[in-house]
């Protein structure tokens, strides 16, 4: 009998869709929002994203950095759509001896990402765990994007430029807890550039280059020697650490140099970086060293 | 240091909220599910609710009713404010030695009940546990409900009766697992006879009809002799087991005798029956029993 850690967790969820009613001519599944019709100009994102103890954050970590990840990995998704967030729902389950001042904390780290993006909390639960099992903060919320700001995986081509925000690799050393969702620069990327394909750097570029590849029926090729790798880290950290939630995005080959130009001018502090192409299907490399829920990181966990 | 266990789900969700961004004016705050309102006939409902192993169900219960309970239990709490279910998105929190086959069967009841009650499977997200950690199935869901059908928590007003379906106590027995979300009940209720309060009940009418009758700003009274009671349940059992997912509402008093009348020719196989009534605030009896998550479900799962 198959376990999770041998099917995976794109195998799984492959296989899971099979089993339920689902919508029919949805955009948004395998994205990294669901795209909801709801009559007008603007149209609902649906996400949900949880965090596990010993696997998102350690018993340590603070509180308080652990509600800003929570919410800000949901803020990264609505803002790789073209989006912005709205509602936010809070699911806890923890330990009944846990400290009332942790999940006070928690909460604040919450309210200091909302605070900083937009977004409310519209609701939530707490559920009790056993005793010694991995607490679990899950994460439901909709968002919002203007019917022709939407940016999806699918519509990249053979021929477009990927470029990648900020830096790779790394992100374990602090940067995973304290990550700024590039809201506003995904904003200003869709108002002045229209990116073809966009989504946020989440298991890192190595495992979710293909995925925007794969859903827009192209392969790619990445420049190794062209990767905005953060200071001290290897290739295959920079393509394989994740957690990176910078934005990954497909831009026209004609636009890249004026977007580039731009862009420093906009975002002074922030690199962008042109790090490969989209080829024909079947004519792409394929990079290994991604994040894979299932199959590496529970292997550490408990070796 | 305060712990989860000692100040209780209530407690602690009272003093979370003051810490992050709320909607000014929203209704449903502390209601079963929230209210959001979208401009035109029309509201959304948004809720997420989570079940825990060895908390709501069994590692040997069957996967396909713990599919079945997950979803079931947020149709419940749509149909009890008098909507529909919409969206589902679904977080799994599993060890990765779980056998894919449960997942599938997991996902299988899911299917069965939105087969049933409507509603499609938006999106979702598997994450990995530590070894030996609770599962954890946290479903999120946005429902609809047509501007006037909405019924609140807070609408209940002195003398109005309560009543509620079916019979209560001894869902640990199966019940909990396969109950029927009363979704064409609640339906045929706001139409036909307008309750004005209305919630689901998931901890027990012990503790679940004393927060609908604060919601209203009211007291209660409940003639212990008229309960429902579920054969063999005693009525410590049929107040305070919970899970039972029966409607409880509350009616104008000369409503009653019609809806009454009314209510064995539309729903002949399901009982409804008067309970106690709302009082002044001040006024109403305190009930024991009630099934809290934090100090009384967990104390017996470490003992």
């Amino acid at each position: 009998m198959k376990t999770l850690r041998e099917l995976g967790e794109d195998g799984l969820i492959e296989r899971l869709v099979r089993l339920v009613p689902t919508e029919v001519g949805a955009a948004g599944p395998g994205d990294d929002c669901a795209v909801v019709e709801m009559g007008g100009g603007a149209l609902q994102l649906l996400k949900t994203d949880a965090l596990v103890e010993r696997v998102h954050f350690l018993p340590e970590t603070p509180a308080r950095a652990v509600g800003w990840k929570s919410v800000a990995r949901v803020i990264s998704d609505f803002a790789a759509m073209g989006g912005r967030p709205e509602r936010f729902l809070v699911t806890l389950a923890f330990a009944p001896e846990t400290a009332v001042e942790w999940v006070e904390e928690l909460y604040r780290g919450i309210g200091d990402c909302l605070a900083r993006f937009g977004g409310v909390v519209a609701g939530g639960e707490t559920s009790s765990l056993p005793s010694g099992s991995a607490a679990v903060i899950s994460i439901a919320a909709t968002g919002v994007v203007a019917r022709d700001c939407l940016v999806l995986r699918s519509g990249g081509k053979p021929g477009d430029r990927v470029l990648v925000t900020g830096t790779l690799g790394g992100s374990i050393r602090g940067k995973h807890l304290d990550f700024q969702p590039r809201l506003l620069e995904a904003e200003w990327l869709v108002a002045r550039h229209r990116p073809t394909a966009m989504m946020d750097v989440s298991d890192g570029v190595a495992k979710d280059l293909p995925r925007l590849a794969a859903a827009s029926g192209c392969g790619c090729r990445v420049d190794v020697g062209a990767l905005p790798l953060t200071e001290g880290c290897s290739v295959e950290e920079g393509l394989g650490d994740g957690e990176d939630f910078e934005l990954l995005m497909t831009v026209g080959e004609e636009r890249v140099r004026d977007l580039l130009d731009e862009w420093k001018v906009a975002f002074p502090g922030l690199r962008l970086t042109e790090i490969g192409r989209l080829t024909e299907l079947g004519d792409g490399m394929e990079m290994k060293g991604g994040w894979e829920h299932f199959s590496n990181s529970l292997g550490n966990q408990e070796s």
